[in-house]
């Protein structure tokens, strides 16, 4: 059976501060690290091991994966990084706080653009502040201006279908570390969930999510590992 | 012109005691991922910028790497590790001290094994303390069961030339992190020294190596980057 795990980055400093983060790059906090690192424990702990790991481009989710790897001694494991796994982009949103977000734009339009399934928030401001154009990593890349979970979607499954899956049908046990929304895409797909409910399914920071897998790679069953 | 920075580990808890490490899995000293860090910020400080890293498959040097990158931002960057990359083999002689080994062997004896380029330390023992047989990560791999720095550089070469040099040739600026006698290989073969003088060279814990190459990667200079 194939083994799969995700993991959502640990704690990091805008999830503290409330702020739309997206594809900027913000570090872990302490208590982020610590999180990851627990992650690890537990993992080995109940006897879980990797022979593959992905992870995004973004510095939460790789730092989460190493210090995870680290604690289960597999910092030797094979890691691929790729912006196909990179949080959802929040557009014009990036950088805001709740109340900010709120006071420009109103309480209803912000609860659309944080529950709506296929509505994206502004496009974010060429040669503003959060403007990823001259970050090197992104090369080659089209960068988007803003996404709906939609679009998260449409670019996280294509990722999936073609470098993940294919280690899980050849026997590899995989771990991934993402961020809350291209993990809900890869969620929502194994799981078979509804549009309307996957916007609401809140992915915890640091907390392996197991899947229990069938030979077509369709959930049979997910649970957080702390709860078994 | 290709860039090219090599790296030892920082400082591991082994070299602090004195012990032959091989390719036994000692972790860095607090002292050793101060050196790490020191070596990104030196770097990221001189306008070094990397596309492509290499490390072994041990959790000083992947440690070392990842330390460095992350003090330049640069944790997105991809990494290929191997077992070619690894530390000498040091055989019967893993574990032991300075003191132990001569009690044992000869300070005579100690000292060919240290400077001979082609007397390989004494096998290490199947099924003994530091068997690295059941260890998952070397599975197909025909771990040593000791080596000179001859037999090091027989199997660092093949590598350096299957996947590192095509990366330099294609234009791609590289940074390998990796142990004394593998980087020894690296240095020889680059700046094309004898036989009985690259077994004095002391390559020093966690201090950037940079080359300038040629178009045929041949060293036109080489350098620690502190002392530029």
């Amino acid at each position: 059976m194939p083994t799969l795990v995700l993991i959502r980055h640990g704690q990091s400093a805008w999830n503290l501060e409330n702020r739309f983060t997206g594809w900027w790059d913000v570090d872990l906090t302490g208590r982020g690290v610590e999180e990851a690192k627990a992650a690890g424990r537990l993992l080995a702990e109940k006897g879980f091991d990797f022979d593959q790991c992905y992870t995004s481009l973004q510095t939460r989710a790789i730092k989460t994966l190493n210090l995870a790897l680290e604690e289960m001694q597999r910092l030797w494991l094979p890691v691929e990084k790729d912006w196909a796994l990179n949080e959802r982009h929040y557009g014009g949103l990036t950088g805001l706080n709740k109340a900010e977000t709120a006071a420009i734009h109103g309480d209803e339009q912000v609860h659309i653009w944080r529950r709506a399934f296929d509505i994206p928030p502004p496009l974010s401001e060429t040669g503003g502040a959060f403007d990823l154009a001259k970050d090197r990593r992104y090369a080659g890349v089209k960068i988007p201006q803003t996404e709906s979970l939609k679009d998260t979607i449409a670019r996280v499954l294509p990722y999936w279908e073609s470098r993940i899956a294919p280690d899980l049908k050849a026997g590899k046990r995989v771990i991934v570390s993402a961020h809350g929304n291209s993990l809900r895409a890869l969620v929502k797909h194994l799981s078979n969930i509804a549009d309307a409910d996957i916007v609401s399914l809140e992915i915890p920071t640091g907390q392996p999510i197991v899947f229990d897998l069938d030979d077509n790679l369709a959930a049979k069953d997910r649970y957080y590992l702390s709860e078994r």
